[in-house]
């Protein structure tokens, strides 16, 4: 059984797992207004960018037990969705579906309802697919014995599936291969020992947590058959935009020879962007870095740089682990850049 | 005025400042006991390896307000001291220093006690001129307006001075060039973000934190003008041990053509360790790495891996800031070795 955090009740409700509470408490949440999703969307009680489009998708389906399945009031609970986040591909993407799903239904006359229960399975249904995909593309880079080292939270978590640069290590797992990953914590917001050790436990996969600061080490100290990690958006060179620290542990597997994978659907990959400097990279809060758990860890009066992504060059990438199998960084034309 | 935060009261005993309580209180503690000291050299109530040295030897002199000027206690006092910490090298220096005092002593009919007591004042003020020797040779280095990347912390909290990796910092401070610092926070236990922003802008020099795994960002963006780091043991061949994260931190300045600087006075090269895969590297409690402030922020079924230092190879260090001046690796016989 491959692991998903994510799932629909018998009556079309949402049922959420709270990520904010991880990992000192696993509280499901049953979601049943528009207004509850939104909220859960905002407050990162869901997060990750494939899990959030999914998530916004049901979300239209419970303006229905709202009320009836009038047009202007999907559509008004679509703008609503796709207002709690500003960042995201996949919420304006996932919006721009369930959209067109309405005015598809109303126009020719079909149930509006069934239209955007529909949309939303698909969209659900889709996601999972991609993860499957990459899944399969990924594991048979991972011999028996396979230690997998990552960063940040590309997981089941993160997806409304089992993950993308955790699906691989899922169907390793699933055959029983002895996988285990290393996973760096990723500060500021510590996604890798929060959120990937959390679920990678859960599912039974040993795991072990690494500062960010450590990964070198580990890559030097041998034994990492490969880095997989997420991504955020994929230039047309190759060039990738993920979670800050990534790019370190890019340059640790260059220079120890350990094979550096980029996995992500080709949902990820932005032909219009040429490369790596013309990602727009955004700047958050100080608080981030200040404090851990309420608890200010630096001196007051010191300024603070907060990125919430860097850039990997695609030199440094050995391939990119897709929904369309895997591809060298000269291949991406293959996904139709 | 330059800054110290070591000192020893007129009878005798040592005041340390509480570094496990910074940034957010600034407790001085008076350590009247052999074991006082153990303790808080082995919780890093003082930490960095010159100051565990100064704050070692004055720890012997304390034996002697708790018996008599007995050589056997004297030496059971040194050994206690030694085995606080494994990997500094200073620690051994310091009290192969005292054992050799007490020994000379004895063995000379000289007082005992007198002589330990003259050893720790000359350990102490001799790590303050290593300090200013630092601080000179590495300030040239710096033109007006330069910008000094640091991990961990190698500044007035971990000297009997104003510091190794700092020292050249606090020099150009002095001579009003505009220096300011880029600190790396330095998980697991942040003597970056604690320590070193503290120290600095209580000194009056501005300081910017990040997160260690944004060093490779910063370097890559431009405008740092060298990476200075203290070490805790430079073997015969440079290769040199530093907190956990530096080497990932020379990774990236070497990418991007930034200078690498190690400083630090003699005593932590030790010409007994070939190079740096002989450095015993201490590991230390998951704890340190699942918690913050007391928050757990790990998964508990996660395994942690917690080295606290890690190797940066010759190859990528610039040159060593010693208090004999400016050496290439190559250079390094000039200390004896």
């Amino acid at each position: 059984m491959l692991p998903t955090h994510f799932g629909v009740t018998p009556d079309g409700a949402l049922r959420i797992l709270d990520q904010t509470l991880l990992p000192g408490e696993e509280r499901y949440l049953t979601l049943t207004t528009v207004d509850e999703v939104a909220e859960a969307i905002s407050v990162l009680r869901v997060r990750g960018a494939p899990l959030i489009g999914v998530s916004a998708a049901y979300g239209v389906t419970l303006a229905l037990r709202e009320g009836p399945a009038d047009p202007a009031r999907l559509l008004a609970a679509c703008d609503q969705l796709e207002a709690t986040r500003p960042t995201a591909v996949n919420l304006p993407w996932a919006m721009g579906r369930m959209r067109a799903a309405v005015h598809a239904a109303a126009q020719q006359g079909r149930d509006v309802a069934q239209a955007v229960r529909a949309e939303a399975e698909a969209i659900w249904a889709e996601d999972r697919g991609m993860c499957e995909a990459i899944g399969a593309a990924g594991a048979v880079l991972l011999p028996p014995g396979a230690t997998v080292m990552t960063i940040c939270n590309a997981g089941a978590l993160a997806t409304g599936g089992m993950g993308t640069a955790l699906a691989p290590v899922y169907v390793a797992h699933a055959r029983h291969q002895g996988v285990s990953v290393v996973a760096c914590e990723t500060r500021p917001l510590l996604q890798g020992s929060r959120l990937t050790a959390w679920e990678l436990t859960r599912g039974g996969v040993p795991v072990t947590v690494i500062t960010d600061g450590m990964a070198a080490s580990r890559l030097r100290r041998g034994g990492v058959t490969c880095v997989i990690v997420g991504a955020d958006r994929i230039a047309l060179n190759g060039d990738t935009a993920n979670k800050i620290g990534t790019y370190a542990v890019a340059l640790a597997a260059h220079a120890h020879g350990v094979p550096f994978y980029v996995a992500a659907p080709r949902s990820t990959f932005d032909p219009a962007t040429p490369d790596g400097p013309a990602i727009p990279i955004e700047e958050r809060r100080a608080e981030e870095v200040r404090k851990i758990g309420g608890t200010q860890v630096d001196a007051p009066a010191a300024a603070v740089w907060n990125p919430a992504f860097d850039v990997t060059p695609h030199q440094l990438i050995t391939g990119y682990i897709t929904d369309a199998g895997l591809l060298r960084a000269g291949e991406l034309s293959r996904l139709g850049m």
